[in-house]
């Protein structure tokens, strides 16, 4: 921490103090109230930074790349409403315990007396969209904040930590290097939850191991559930929607718990036992009329082996070595044939990722109600990482895929995008172009909030014109492609499987991003 | 209050009950915790329900819709992160003294105990950005809860009322009728103000009269203003961002308070007295080093005849009653000549605005950094209605026009839009072309965040390369021709100030949407 000037701002010395313990990209949507950090930027040349036309761009984008790169990014937003247009994206990033550090600019501090068309609560909207938030109270104390904030993202489990940048504390001199704070680290074993999970698979009854988070990230981890799994009988399951599976061919293949409630319920009626592994006992999307919130039946004993604050991979390692299980071996399935012509599904849309996929591809799965259906041919493709919309939130996948690339910029990322949801965070496009990055999207064109008609139906309704015009997005149709132009991306429209698995192989073997209209 | 059936839901008692008392357009963009909604303005058919494809879009929409029709619409939100999504409009819809009722879906009461994937903190997000919160409780007293929201909104001034709907007391029988609930009238004149205004008026002092909101609105309340001005020998402003001003030949012409702080301060440092009318004493927008928050002299007196809570008009009236002034004249301005040939300035564009806007025009004014230099011209058009970006958060003006629209089908609508800001609430422009909105969108193309660059070196910094990336909106360009043709609104781009007015003139002519990139 010597090459720094002896005199330096506020904003400097966070950006400095940030870079030194490995933050190294920034994912901005300034205005100016973060001009000092622009600036600072600028000066130091420390950092990549990526410019959101839009704040939820911004921190979909540091999720992928935390999710990816397994260490937060910085992102830089503007006052409480740009917190706000960002906080969907944090939304799902706390669902999915990714790290990430959020520099909120804020009013300096002797101006936040005033009511200027900018003043707002900025603590207050931070607060329900973080896990810890602080304002900075000076520039001699702006950067030892700042690496407290980066301790609480990088523990166990990732968290969204929130420091609230006054303007003058980031122009003020004074600013001084800080150094790291450690980050917890996970929640010892628990040997009577081991002792627990060891009965359960000794019982006799049917029992279900739900792993998540670190668990379908490692490997070696799937591995040693899959041999849990082989030695007692029990069945493995991963949650609805996950920060990131590593699949495919030399994988071990994990069902994912459905979406739909009734399949779902059906799915867990069988078992008597469960045990959690960096999971929590699975719980309905939604409610409905006369259905349950849990979808485990009350009868089933649960014992969670780690929670999210747990080591999964590490209470598995115990729990095989317990039981005596070696770890298991992948049953690699063969892709499924391409049909040849007729109209796009989902599922032949899966069957041409399983045959065109090249190894190392990132999938970024925000499908919607396409995603249960192509899911499952991700463990035929050759091995990647699926990378899935984890907080409900829909708008994530353009700007994640986006944030992914960063992090691994030689590996193709395909992005499995639902038409409606694509709408929210469009602007991600344009931070592809701008980036350069190998990204294919594929707009799934059903031209519907498809998943709410069932909805609708699952509440008891039949719903009429006006309810399907609130749910269908005809009139005027959409035209990605034209959209995608608007930005910078090449793209087209297929309509058979044909078109579709060539377009999406030159797409993924060309540089630069391109957007693929499938009509479904 | 008859016609509604014996039984019915909880939302279905929200829905007729709000109809009852004059609600009747929905701005909407719902997902599953909203469907009994949907299903009962499907089956009522009480509302004009209109779709947005971002919340954003929904609650600029309803604010424009308010500005013009002088009463709320009710938006339909989903969860916290649908309400953060629709934040940054209702924060500008707030310090506009908006009114407006956002429903807000959240999980069925017995299903908020668990961590499911949309669950989040909704009354924590909605507070920041809302002037009144509550939790809907059970469906028979949900629709009073609804007028008593109503009754906030529609208050002096107008707020922003947010009632949380849980899924089931929409979807649970017995919901109730209810009656509307008195919204507050405004606070009465202060008779010592008054005489302090008076005193200000007779001081000899220079004297300017900062009259904002509803004064604006009002020709006969600007007349008054104008003839006290030309009795006194006071000068009138308004503040830089207004709700709604009524100008135009025939009218009084008021001239803003500057966004740059060196302009604002001075503008204002010739005064020793100031008289504020539904109006703050003016607050730069931002802080800057070695500057003041507030813009007018240490030195200078401020009264407030009436606060945002008060009866501007009425308390122009009484001031005018007391110093003797009749009402004033306009001075009308013959329109400036358009220059022929030459590439496109915002002046050029104000000029061609003057000439060719019909009489009822409305213009949305999201120009930023060309708004000030626009702005004169509007005063030397045919009487129209300009409202602006309010709350200094960008992504308004595409929505605000659209709801203004809706307001009024058969005035067109202008909107000038910055074209960094038009990419946050984009998605506006399908709701344009799915209701066949007589609005012209003018992309004002600088392809920069420029406002930013002047920001920049108000903080001291001297913008590099990487600043400037972070500040600039090329590489790659953006391309508002295809982006509109992707939302179903045709568009051109234009560079000269000849081809710009025919386009203009026969946008406006032509029933449904229209774009104009303009080159400046």
């Amino acid at each position: 921490m010597k090459d720094h000037p002896a005199e330096m701002n506020g904003a400097e010395s966070v950006v400095r103090s940030l870079h030194a313990e490995g933050v190294d990209v920034c994912f901005a949507n300034p205005g100016t109230s973060e001009m000092q950090f622009v600036d600072a930027l600028d000066r130091t040349k420390l950092m990549h930074c990526v410019l959101g036309l839009f704040e939820g761009v911004v921190t979909g984008a540091a999720d992928g790349y935390a999710r990816m790169a397994g260490k937060p990014a910085v992102t830089l937003l503007h006052l409480a409403p740009g917190f706000a247009n960002a906080a969907a994206n944090l939304h799902n990033a706390r669902k999915a315990r990714v790290p990430m550090l959020n520099l909120v600019g804020d009013h300096a501090l002797r101006h936040q007396q005033y009511d200027a068309p900018l003043s707002a609560d900025v603590e207050g909207a931070c607060a329900p969209f973080s896990d810890w938030v602080r304002s900075g109270r000076d520039a001699g104390s702006f950067a030892a904040d700042a690496m407290e904030a980066l301790a609480v993202a990088k523990g166990k489990p990732g968290q969204v930590a929130t420091l609230i940048a006054p303007a003058d504390i980031g122009w003020d001199e004074g600013g001084r290097m800080a150094g790291p704070v450690a980050p917890s680290g996970p929640a010892p074993l628990d040997e009577d939850a081991l002792n627990a999970a060891v009965a359960a698979l000794e019982s006799g009854e049917r029992t279900v191991i739900i792993a998540g988070l670190s668990v379908l990230e490692d490997v070696r981890a799937l591995a040693q559930l899959q041999g849990i799994a082989e030695k007692t009988g029990a069945d493995i399951l991963a949650p609805t929607s996950n920060r990131r599976m590593e699949r495919g061919h030399g994988r071990v293949a994990v069902t994912k718990i459905p979406y739909p409630i009734n399949a779902a319920l059906d799915m867990l009626s069988p078992y008597s036992r469960a045990i959690l592994v960096e999971a929590q006992p699975p719980v309905a999307f939604f409610a409905y009329p006369g259905k349950p919130s849990l979808l485990l039946p009350d009868t089933c004993q649960t014992t969670t082996l780690a929670g999210f604050d747990g080591d999964g991979p590490g209470a598995l390692a115990a729990l095989a070595d317990r039981i005596g299980a070696r770890p298991g071996g992948p049953r690699d399935t063969t892709p499924p044939p391409v049909p040849q012509g007729g109209a796009l599904t989902p599922e032949i849309i899966g069957a041409v990722l399983a045959n065109t996929l090249p190894e190392g591809a990132i999938v970024i799965d925000e499908g919607v109600s396409s995603s249960g259906l192509i899911f499952p041919y991700g463990d035929a493709a050759a091995p990647n990482s699926w990378l899935a919309l984890t907080g409900g939130s829909i708008g994530i996948g353009i700007p994640l895929a986006a944030g992914a690339s960063i992090a691994c910029p030689d590996r193709p990322v395909v992005t499995l995008q639902a038409d409606g949801s694509a709408m929210y965070t469009l602007q991600g496009l344009w931070t592809q172009a701008r980036e350069g990055l190998n990204v294919t999207t594929v707009i799934l064109a059903n031209r519907a909030y498809e998943i709410l008609k069932g909805e609708l139906y699952n509440v008891g309704a039949q719903p009429g014109a006006d309810a399907l015009s609130m749910l269908n997005l005809n009139r005027p149709d959409l035209d990605f492609v034209a959209l995608a132009k608007g930005m910078g991306v090449p793209g087209c429209r297929v309509e058979n499987a044909e078109d579709f698995m060539r377009t999406l192989r030159n797409a993924m073997a060309e540089p630069g991003p391109y957007l693929i209209e499938a009509m479904i």
